[in-house]
């Protein structure tokens, strides 16, 4: 039996185990499932053969030891931050990794040790990071290997409510960490490439520079900057392209809505509202607009974003109920983006029947013999229930391919890496193929950075 | 003789060193003055007698001591993170101190030792913070004692242009230190009280939440909020006060034009552009527009804020010369803020003959016996020249000043201390007004926050 130790059994990890449980038997696998919490654990795995569940707290080292010692593989599916202490471990014990995370310094760190003991430490081979890195290096290799020269990238990736499930006004709602929509695009200028320009975005306007995709069966959506489109240029041989863009899917109209909050400030996370917890939504609303003696909130957050009584942006306003002055806040020394995020919340959280979505959109453009050429790429995920979501499918599925395609030798590279190689993603997209994660590519006109044709 | 030891000859030192000057015969005072760079000293003292000039460093332990050590009372002019070793050595050597600064924690911790070794130690005793609190203090004092109760109070100042000098459409210069211009406002929401209600304006909102000011003779201003209005509510004694705001104040139109900055994101300070010193001013404002193969700057920048052809605020921009492709940034790997403030001060350096204004304006609401009384006070100082200008001389005077009542034992009370007693405002504001330094009181309706008077 070969072992695979899964450490943290949330709700990105459904189709990871259902995915190993399914090929247990005919690929000889025992999986032990570590989690704080086993009861979401026992219910993915029910009462199938060849799993152990077992109690672990990443900080106890005496544990988190003996249960990586046991392991040939080590699958991660903790948030980033507790990786670190795993996969020292894995170097310890010269077990392989495999998480969906962003390499940390402290992973990349352990890239010499990861090679000196032939030990594969893979990363970033979630959905986005995971599935954008391979199947934009699948695009851009095939490129290269005709004689083409990458002149433009832009990659989008949107978390969204499947079309049976769109029944607000926003046509969204949560199907991941709320915390991270309400926080979206904080922290600094979004920075890209555009026509071998530099081009800066600041958070005030982050929401009302965003350009239209339309998806084929799935019609229009819009996309907002990420804060750094050059991260992967180098990883990805890009040095010489005159566009990098990479953004964030939502459906028309959210974006110039989200606007109204980010400049009322609603969005800040940076300090705490002392009496937050006395405070109806509509108190928290007021508290961005001026005082008055006479006029209402309702009107004073028109005129202040000077919203017309018949724009569209209003009922979207009205359906998320801000302006009630009954619903109690009722959380203490919040921030205001813990108090939105809340509000949010009654209005955005998914239905037992809702499922989601996963959006995906890339655009290649390159030179060939003197002439420009542009690929479009798109992918679109529905997911099945809420156990089995689309986000969880194209997290755990490439996660669950590229652990055992390592137990089976196929990837074979050393290091501390991500799926930008042929050698990793070819067998991994071949795969996902079958489960119907599948990209259409379009042949387009190439147009460089500009939308309107002129 | 008694001895005065004054540390930094910059700008604001001019009318400190001609009133101690002035007075050296009179009060048999010597004055010492230390700088890094000497020359600015002996402009402002010329052939004056009872003055010696010393090379000063202030990191340099030796001679800063050694300087300390000789003076009866040490006033330092730096800038106030450098103020904390001088003022060890005033601990240590026993001697007073006296500075324009805000208190810094460092400072406060040395209270204790101040009072056990019976010395003042006097901050924030210029202007912003100094006349200020005085001034506020002497008329919250004076309602107080007659029974009256505080409910309203709001200060605001500027540092401005004189209207003689006043020719440029922004109707601003740089009297002062430009970075702190480019910045102000940021780091954080500003957080006030309106009749008991707490409110907040983010910085994407702060120059479009202004109010109008207007002052005999000077006519009308703007102001925008600080950031933190609550700051003094305390130790004014205001705590149960209903309305609580201080805000910056300009001409009017200035912040309608500066949040165009804002929007865009010219006035980031947090990251660096790479290609700055290849950039034209033109470039620097495409950077933050979109790329277009066909539209210009010009019209790129109008739409995206949203300017009509035929609006005033265009003019501003056009007067700053922001779309010459042929004026080059020239500084490398600035921040937009670094970029901007050179770009302003092509524009908004003070001519030789130009003079400076400051303006102050405080609002206090109260109750007496039932009923609701508001007094306005405004104050407005004329700069002479670039050498005593309006900033030196209400910044240095009252320094000046506080130095020699310390002197004289007039002021007594020891401690680390601001202002805001009567043993110190009654005789510095009383020997301000024969500078003409002085505070117009007017009786007006009390309106609370409701400039409309609804």
């Amino acid at each position: 039996m070969r072992k695979i130790l899964i450490i943290g059994a949330g709700k990105s990890s459904s189709y990871l185990i259902k995915y190993l449980l399914d090929k247990s038997q005919s690929e000889n696998l025992h999986i032990t499932i570590g989690d704080l919490n086993v009861e979401n654990a026992k219910k993915l795995v029910g009462t199938h053969p060849n799993t152990t569940i077992i109690h672990l707290d990443v900080f106890n080292a005496e544990s988190r030891t003996k249960a990586v010692k046991q392991a040939d593989i080590v699958v991660s599916m903790l948030p980033a931050r507790f990786h670190i202490e795993v996969a020292k471990d894995c170097i310890s014990y010269k077990k392989h990794m495999v998480t969906a995370s962003y390499i940390s310094k402290e992973m990349q760190a352990l890239d010499n040790d990861a090679k000196a003991n032939n030990l594969i430490f893979m990363n970033e081979i979630g959905v986005d990071p995971g599935i954008d890195h391979m199947s934009a290096m699948q695009v851009i290799d095939s490129i290269r290997d005709k004689g083409g020269k990458m002149i433009l990238f832009e990659s989008f990736t949107g978390g969204l409510v499947a079309p049976e499930s769109d029944n607000n006004l926003w046509n969204y709602k949560f199907t991941w960490n709320p915390r991270n929509v309400v926080v979206a695009g904080q922290g600094g200028a979004a920075k890209f490439l555009q026509e071998n320009q530099f081009k800066y975005i600041p958070y005030d306007r982050l929401f009302r520079r965003t350009e239209f995709l339309d998806v084929d069966d799935y019609g229009r959506f819009e996309a907002y900057a990420n804060r750094d489109s050059l991260k992967y240029q180098h990883v990805y041989g890009l040095d010489h392209a005159k566009t990098l863009y990479r953004g964030t899917m939502r459906r028309v109209g959210f974006s110039r809505a989200w606007h109204v909050f980010v400049q009322l400030g609603m969005t800040d996370d940076s300090y705490t509202i002392d009496d937050s917890i006395n405070m109806s939504y509509r108190d928290f609303v007021n508290a961005f607009l001026p005082y008055s003696p006479t006029d209402s909130v309702e009107l004073k957050f028109r005129h202040a974003l000077k919203i017309d009584q018949d724009d569209i942006v209003w009922d979207k306003f009205l359906e998320l109920d801000i302006f009630n002055s009954e619903k109690m806040v009722e959380l203490d020394k919040a921030t205001p983006a813990q108090i939105l995020q809340k509000i949010l919340m009654d209005s955005w959280t998914l239905s037992p029947e809702d499922k989601d979505m996963i959006v995906m959109y890339h655009k290649f453009g390159y030179e060939l013999n003197g002439k420009k050429y542009q690929i479009d790429s798109t992918m679109v995920t529905l997911g099945n229930d809420q156990t089995y979501t689309a986000m969880s499918k194209t997290v755990g599925l490439p996660v669950a391919i590229a652990t055992l395609a390592i137990l089976n030798g196929k990837i074979k590279t050393p290091g501390v890496q991500i799926p930008i190689t042929k050698e990793v993603y070819t067998p991994i997209l071949k795969e996902l193929e079958s489960y119907d994660i599948v990209f259409k590519e379009h042949k387009v006109p190439y147009l460089g950075y500009n939308p309107l044709n002129l």
